[in-house]
């Protein structure tokens, strides 16, 4: 009876700890917290081909003098920007780098969503892609409120959002020491939506033709 | 004797419950994720007197034609960059802001250490605050290796970043749209330090003196 009695205590103390151990391993994996994703980029970035980017099925080979195949900060944007599936919001103070024109309309071809707010003054100036994006149909407020509209931020699919100091230039990419954040941390995104829904009502031009203030264009 | 048994087999279990349930309770607080400080402020701000932020314990009562006790996006960023208790690092484009320039010259007399990377080019234009703080005895060191130093961030105390588009000028304070992200997350803090750390002594005057280089200025 007593040998008994103790296989049962054993037995039952065995039972208490693997269920013990099974409930902690789900609090673990339920706790433990999901990785964010959160990275920098540092410019000038090294200039290369980034062909393979815009056309990674095709086994066309680029034979322009670049290096080809190179990692740089500016080919890791490029990557991110033309990793948005649903929609796009850039928000951004000068707009000429060509590749990244090109990026946005690939994105526009392929259907995304795309709103472009920018700055009157630069939108306008020498080899300014805004009127390029324009005229293939892509929606562009301009913000004329502020002295400037100096952000240069994007939110992709309303999750990842990427911002710094880079204006959206070569000069910026190839030249500058700028950077670059890239983070899906809600804390940090949902501001930057919330802002941008702001920025784009306040340049509506049905309701600045309302208020007789022409202070923005919405061209589709 | 029966009676007994169940006793001790309940008895057992109980602790067995006890154990596992404070276990539970270690593992709990020990794998909550920590709450990260993350916060995003935009500009403009509004206008207001920030003369209580430098002097919270002082009787005196500020009389300019300021509203008085206001929180704004630009009081909350003046108390972030004096929460600096041991360090301040400084990579800013361009700096004017005289708020800014006194906030730093606190933080100086305190015996914060402070170093301050800026664009050579603007770093002499009117206004810039960059002579007042080298008079005080502060580390400057210019940059003319890129185009533009365009950065525009400080690392406190190697553990808090500010970043964003906001240059320290009045202008980019008052009237211009700009964002700065504050945050402690190491992914995003870490590479910051590391490129300050790069670009310090890519400008270290003795480093650019051998090599018969002098692109950088360092006066302490």
């Amino acid at each position: 009876m007593s040998v008994m009695v103790t296989m049962k205590v054993v037995g039952l103390g065995m039972v208490a700890l693997t269920l013990s151990l099974e409930l902690l391993g789900w609090f673990f994996n339920r706790l433990r917290p999901r990785r964010t994703l959160n990275e920098v980029l540092f410019f000038p970035s090294k200039v290369a081909c980034v062909e393979h980017i815009f056309t990674p099925t095709s086994p066309r080979v680029c034979f322009c003098s670049l290096p080809h195949g190179a990692e740089t900060s500016f080919s890791r944007f490029l990557r991110r920007i033309l990793s948005a599936s649903s929609s796009l919001d850039l928000c951004v103070f000068s707009f000429s780098n060509n590749d990244l024109s090109r990026a946005v309309l690939l994105l526009h071809s392929k259907g995304v969503t795309i709103r472009v707010l920018t700055d009157k003054d630069y939108s306008a100036i020498t080899g300014s892609q805004i009127g390029v994006l324009r005229k293939a149909g892509i929606c562009v407020r301009c913000d004329a409120a502020s002295v400037h509209m100096h952000h240069k931020f994007a939110l992709l699919d309303n999750r990842l959002l990427i911002t710094g100091s880079l204006n959206w230039t070569l000069t910026a990419v190839q030249s500058n020491m700028e950077n670059i954040l890239i983070t899906e941390e809600p804390d940090l995104v949902k501001p930057f939506i919330k802002e941008f829904h702001r920025i784009w009502m306040l340049n509506d031009p049905a309701r600045n033709h309302q208020n007789q203030k022409p202070v923005s264009d919405d061209i589709h």
